[in-house]
């Protein structure tokens, strides 16, 4: 987006975080190493006093002034009715969320009557198949890209609140449309876990002891299909034509290497086509990934 | 296998390593370690001059007195005649390969008039993405099973001598059948691999710009694809018939969800029955996977 005026790079001296799951508890835990007064709300009280024993900030009251910025940290489908409702008790000033999904969440907002202008969709590109505050860490986000999704009518400086936000946690703020990202993500995320998901039901139908000769490829190819079903059910159909469509495109490549491997003699050259052409982005993968390393921490959490 | 005459654990003092790749080159660094004299072979003089300057050993001369055993590490279509040749030569009195199929191998072995009786068919459950002895490492089968398939008519000595280099190598022998072999490795890591490499295809076709937004969850879900295809389509038309079965059940599963997501509305509950599965299967896998953190060398080298 043209910004025609200059914003100077501010970032938010007050967060609320309202759900403190893994994302939102992590989010909480960097705001706080980078000294920024933290708040914190959850609707399960088990959870939110998880997440101020692990130091991610106190509990917010109702006394409190409204925060710089608020992190909706709650399921794709929760955060138009958490943030029309905060909204509405005016709790902060600026608004992101973390949903998967971006274009639903957005008009889910704007048909709940949300101000938009204040309201900047988010997606920080990090996560586990752990959850909850316990798994939480302030370094997740570090060296990993975060989506927002301003459209038109989105107030540049809440775009800039959140961008500050986001580089404190050590991420990459990237700006794309709602649509894109969902186009994005349902190739980069949704179907990758859909795949892990399918592929790893396997193993719950295999004779046991066949899995004494699982190895890391097994192990790294369906890490992700330990994820909430029920989460994961919510994201799949909120971008369902996306995910459908790439979900689509990858089972037929499946049929075909199939028929191949069961055609007499197997056909060769079908299997060394999709494998060359499952190399040509792995490599279009590594190629583009955000360079460097990430930090130790982040990154045993993230394989775990 | 039963042993009516018990055999003392013993392991060889010389080996022969017959292809200085990856494994080949890490089998003989863990050899070295171990105290074990090794001599290297590799068509390729290149690959056998990195193997020497990393250490793995000396390369072989005509004049060695035969190994107490070799390793024949080639790809699997090759085992047969360089098993063939080698024995004619009497380069060991021991022989082991580490091909990722087990009954076509034998078969071939068979066929090309080989010894049965002292091959002991041989899989270590370890590996990497990356190939060629530069990626070596002593410690890649370090808490790792290692599959030995020897059948009616295998010297139980011949079994002994290759137990003895898989525990020197840090890994657990675990005896089964060629067949059993097949079969388990079709579920965890042939199958795997080929929805890995149609999964990752789909990274090369969206634009690039979108795959910024990849985090850990594609990368590990994808991280096989970059497997050599040359070697991949090899092994995958050796077990056609069994890893076809697996691929075509996870080919229906992916179509089911594909489906259930172009429905109007999304099938939600064949979505969470699907995610549910995959979660099941990736809990069975984690049951089963050998105790204990592998050693973190070994780790970083299987997650690159």
């Amino acid at each position: 987006m043209t910004e025609l005026v200059a914003v100077p790079a501010t970032r938010p001296a007050s967060l609320l975080v309202v759900g403190t799951g893994l994302i939102g508890t992590s989010i909480a835990l960097a705001a706080r190493s980078g000294g920024l007064r933290v708040a914190l709300a959850d609707t399960e009280p088990a959870a939110l006093a998880a997440a101020v024993a692990r130091g991610a900030g106190r509990a917010a009251a109702d006394t409190d002034p409204p925060a710089d910025l608020a992190v909706l940290a709650v399921p794709p489908d929760r955060v138009p009715g958490v943030l029309r409702d905060a909204q509405h008790r005016r709790l902060a000033t600026v608004w992101t969320d973390v949903a998967s999904v971006k274009a639903p969440v957005l008009a889910g907002a704007e048909a709940a009557g949300c101000d938009l202008a204040s309201f900047v969709p988010g997606h920080p590109m990090a996560g586990s198949e752990r959850a909850g505050p316990a798994a939480a860490d302030g370094r997740l986000f570090a060296g990993r890209t975060w989506a927002l999704c301003p459209v038109k009518g989105t107030d540049p400086g809440a775009v800039d609140a959140v961008r500050g936000l986001v580089r404190l946690c050590g991420a990459t703020p990237v700006t794309l449309s709602p649509q894109a990202h969902d186009r994005a993500v349902a190739a980069v995320s949704h179907t990758p876990h859909l795949v892990a998901a399918v592929l790893a039901a396997v193993l719950a139908r295999v004779p046991a002891e066949d899995l004494r000769l699982a190895g890391t490829g097994v192990r790294d190819t369906t890490r992700i299909a330990a994820g909430d079903p029920e989460l994961w059910t919510q994201i799949l159909a909120l971008n369902a034509t996306e995910v459908g469509a790439v979900a689509e495109a990858v089972a037929a490549d499946l049929c075909r290497a199939a028929a191949a491997l069961r055609a007499g003699p197997p056909d060769l050259a079908v299997l060394a086509e999709l494998l060359a052409a499952g190399r040509a982005g792995r490599a279009a993968l590594t190629r583009t990934t955000p360079a460097g390393p990430q930090p130790a921490q982040a990154r045993d959490l993230a394989s775990r």
